[in-house]
This record gives structure tokens, C-alpha cells and sequence, in this order.
């Protein structure tokens, strides 16, 4: 389990996550806004099934960490989606993996704390290969000094295509090849 | 981790009982019931409200075995309250957490398999020791041969006390008491 949390401290984590949806609720029922209620229970349920999603995509270390990376005191918060959903490889687990946890940790040492920073990644798993539509908003710091981050990926097998780069966006695409990794 | 479960797979678990419970308050909703609904949403308030004092109660063992054994597929659902808060020691986690786990086996090898099987436990941890209340309502099948499970704890520290038992229910008490375990 990442970060050696315990059961207790990974479930402390969940109940509040939800305690907050159920207190959204709670407040717009209170307001007597019942139509706002069922948009959130909408969004709930959307925001599960996501997560679902991720979770069967059979990379369980890459799901993993963006499972959890909204409890790991980044700067930011990250949001994301599976909107192709071909099932995936352990070398991609592992190459993925290793990419995503050096760009958590790049990002956030580049961006402005407790700003208010949104990270969206898109997932695209097709027959061919793997796209993330990678689409942070926010506040960078010398964005500049992202670029050898963005130049140099870490693996042979990730390209990193579309970059674009200011001071409150990083939009970039990350292409995984599936017959370079012998599908 | 209990029972080697990744985190992808406990989370599975922790989604599904939080989208019963939304699903719930949604149908409730669609009825028009904005009272039972309130209900429901104090009930799941409640309900969090025990776990979160049981996971700062400092037996982090025994509160994980009661936290996850409803996903255990146990023939049997537990409930459970904590109405006295004083800290606990390592010693009565040890020996707590040996005894659950016996008596949750045992249990679930002399209940009817998918009967109405419920298990409710009442935690009491005062000053001088602590104090479950155990009380389960279902179907035992030869309740006589639980006998010799109540009748010899798996612990000198623990004692059982005041057991009745027939077909449909089984009470008794756990007295765990402090001085002895060196407090």
C-alpha cells in the first residue's frame, strides 16, 4: 500500500472524501434544493464509475496512484477520466508508473502553493496504444524550468506531443506505443 | 494490509458500500421523501461518526478486523458502537484482535449460511478495562457446540461472562480488565 498507510488511515481518508459529498447533500437539502441534490448524486455516481474504470484497466500501480494523489498533500487536485478503455499490459504499468509519479512530483515543485491548481488527465486505451490528455490549470512558477521535464521523458516508450506551456496552463499529450511494447 | 488486498480491490469494496448508501438516499429522493432521506443521512453520519472513534481508540488491529469484516464474506453482518472512548494499550490490541478473529471463525462455522445473521458488538473502554457487549441474532445451528469456544477464551487477560445462548441468539460480555495488563 503506498505511502505504508495503514487500513485505518486509508479509510480515514475515504470517509472523509465522502463525508464531504454526503454533507454537500446534506446543505442543499437543507436549502430545499432537491433538483441541485440529484445533479450532485449525478456527479457522485459519474465520479465512481471513473474511478470503476481506472480501476479495471488492469494497471493497478498507475490506477493506484491517481486513485490516491488527492491525498497526498500535492498542490494541486487532480481529476480524471477513461474514455477508451482497452485493457493494458504490466510493462505499460510499470513504464506509466514511473512517469506519472516524477511528473506529480515535477509539477509540484513548479507551481504556486495552495493556489488554486487543477490537474485533468484524460485516458484514451485503445487497441493500438495508450493517450493522456494531460491538462493542468493553475498557477507555474518559471514555467520555463518545466521544459527539461517536458524534453526529456523518462522512458523510451512515452512521447510526449503537443506541448504548450505559460504561466497559468500545461497542455501536453503522452503517447504509449502498444506494438513498441509487444502487443 | 488484511488479507493481502491491494488497494485497487479495498476500494472496490469501500466504493460499493458508499454507492449503496447514495443509491438509497437517490430512491428516496425520486420518491419524494425528503425526510426519509434526512433520516438516512443522519444514520450514515452515525455510522461514521462510531467508526472514526473506533479507529482513535489505539487498538488499530482490532479496529481494522471490525473495520473490513463485513467485505470477509462472513455469513453474518456486524454492527458495532463505541459508547466509552479511553485509550487502549498494544497488549489489549494483541490480544483483542486474537480473540475477534477466533470467535468471528468460529461464529461463522456455526450459523446458518445466508440467514438473517446479525452481529452486534458494543464497545466500552473505561479507565479500569474494557468491556465488549456481544450480541448476535440469527440462526446457530447446534448452538451447544459453540460451547466450548465460550467456554475457554483464547486469553487468561480476557474473561466471557454472563453467556446465554439458544437456536436464535447468543449474548455474553468480554471483560478485559487494566490492572492486569499493566496499566
Amino acid at each position: 500500500m503506498n505511502k505504508d498507510w495503514n487500513t485505518i488511515e486509508f479509510l480515514r481518508h475515504v470517509r472523509h472524501d465522502w463525508l464531504n459529498k454526503i454533507q454537500l447533500i446534506k446543505g442543499n437539502l437543507d436549502l430545499n434544493k432537491p433538483d441541485r441534490v440529484k445533479e450532485i448524486i449525478n456527479e457522485i455516481i459519474t465520479e465512481t464509475k471513473q474511478e470503476a474504470k481506472l480501476s479495471n484497466l488492469d494497471i493497478p500501480q498507475f490506477a493506484t496512484k491517481l486513485l490516491v494523489a488527492n491525498w497526498e498533500n500535492y498542490y494541486f487536485r487532480l481529476e480524471y477520466e477513461v474514455l477508451a478503455e482497452e485493457k493494458c499490459q504490466i510493462t505499460e504499468d510499470e513504464t506509466l508508473t514511473d512517469w506519472i509519479t516524477l511528473f506529480f512530483e515535477t509539477l509540484n515543485q513548479h507551481i504556486k502553493p495552495f493556489a488554486d491548481n487543477h490537474l485533468f488527465i484524460s485516458i484514451h486505451s485503445m487497441v493500438d496504444g495508450l493517450r493522456l490528455y494531460v491538462d493542468f490549470n493553475g498557477i507555474l512558477i518559471n514555467a520555463e524550468s518545466m521544459s527539461p521535464f517536458l524534453q526529456q521523458p523518462c522512458s523510451k516508450q512515452l512521447m510526449l506531443e503537443n506541448i504548450e506551456i505559460n504561466n497559468k496552463e500545461l497542455v501536453f499529450e503522452v503517447w504509449m506505443n502498444r506494438e513498441k511494447t509487444g502487443k
